[in-house]
């Protein structure tokens, strides 16, 4: 083994999605719209005893994916964002320890061989359905087909900018999906088809608000932060699973609000350090 | 119209490749392997009557957009790299007028329609067939597919990292491609097919120094500049379609040149300043 290597992964917020449970984890996930975040998770891997490590805990996605690529090693997550309130961490775990590992390990895998690897251990731990090819492409994601590639089929929004957003506290993901998803699913394909109409940012926000209601999943205290953006002559919604709310631009800030503050990230997922190049 | 927008887009640079001409110019391209760019090329589209300006000339390419798009707008491109010598700056042109011209005419268009009709453009121009997806994805991509999205499919190499490159001169892409190119695309085959077993960064640069030997497109100069870089122990290839070389690291600079400096981009194509978002 090389020595230890880095990778970073883009947070991302879900704005609108359904649900597509298929054969197999690799052709099973959700088709959505969302925003790739400049606040992600950094993932470092070394050579050592398996140790996955976020905050003190495991991540069973990461489990997942070190047992696909049969290797151990040790391996830390460093989130800038909120965990459990729909940013996507778990994903991002999963891709960047993908990632890290196949540059520690000299796997020579391709991006795509990793993302699915990465895709599939999260469905399969049931914490996420599209967080992990979002992330692997970055801007503003349109997720038209589910799965990991070659199965997956994307998008995007040509948009960047300021995003800010604001956590109330955790929605299970895992809870949703393990319910019934019919519902949410017909109001998720109904927004995606309205936002490929007009795929500009304010759309997505309108979409997603819309989705959010339809889908039964908007929470009072949710709901009153949109508002008082809009109140405010901002747009907000919700990010997908959390009590979270985000606004493009000074939307949270100009309701008066104390918003965390960051970009549209525009590449997916890197490897930062490889440690020597192979021969 | 709004105010300017202004994309940027990175260089491109095509280590090997194979030509595909299929019934229309969305699915005519070609497959292959190269390197995105931190060097690329900014492009800025102002409402106004047609005007676009690379260093005083038009190109062909970017008229094509702009008449696709059914937009006059004054376009300037403002090139980091050496035009003509296997940067991609013609299709980073396209690609960012696309872009510019999406945001500053309101169009709202999804960022795969807008790499359509630049990649259109540029094969009707025959001045590339394959830089512009490259470019709107970044990284190290893998070109797997030919055409424009959905008929192209796309991979990448997980790395990044410093690259030096070097141009002696220009060649004609044009002059290639208008030629007799089936000896060529069967040693475009084989190196892809070899750069997918092991894809790496160094295998990148090494089915490519064959490629060039196969294909019959290394020039003297251009390889004994590879093997001054070989004989100081380290790798370099020829960037298609150029008199140019370029290697991962410092392989030029420990070789005694004096190469131009970058690194991976690992983005592709942003629209920068996007106006006032539309309602």
């Amino acid at each position: 083994m090389d020595a230890a290597a880095t990778a970073f992964v883009p947070g991302h917020l879900t704005a609108l999605f359904s649900v597509h449970r298929r054969g197999s984890p690799e052709r099973t996930g959700s088709r959505g719209a969302g925003v790739a975040l400049t606040d992600g998770v950094t993932v470092r891997a070394a050579p050592g005893d398996r140790a996955v490590d976020l905050d003190g805990e495991s991540v069973a996605a990461v489990e997942g994916v070190l047992d696909a690529l049969g290797v151990d090693a040790r391996v830390d997550i460093d989130p800038d964002l909120p965990v459990g309130a729909g940013f996507g961490v778990s994903g991002a775990a999963a891709l960047g320890t993908a990632l890290a590992v196949n540059a520690v390990a000299g796997l020579a895998r391709s991006e795509n061989e990793l993302v699915a690897v990465a895709h599939a251990a999260e469905v399969a731990a049931g914490t996420g359905l599209g967080d992990v090819v979002a992330q692997a492409r970055g801007g503003v994601p349109l997720r038209l087909e589910p799965g990991a590639p070659p199965h997956a089929s994307l998008d995007g929004i040509p948009a960047g900018g300021r995003i800010e957003y604001l956590s109330l506290g955790e929605l299970s993901t895992k809870q949703v999906l393990d319910g019934d998803t019919d519902a949410l699913s017909a109001a998720g394909e109904r927004a995606l088809a309205a936002l490929r109409e007009r795929p500009t940012l304010p759309t997505l926000v309108e979409t997603g608000r819309e989705f959010a209601v339809e889908a039964d999943l908007l929470t009072d205290d949710v709901a009153a932060v949109i508002e008082d953006v809009a109140a405010a002559g901002g747009r907000a919604s919700m990010a997908m699973l959390g009590r979270s709310v985000f606004a493009p631009g000074t939307g949270l800030s100009d309701a008066g609000y104390d918003p965390r503050v960051c970009r549209v990230h525009p590449a997916g997922a890197t490897i930062r350090d490889a440690g020597p190049t192979d021969s």
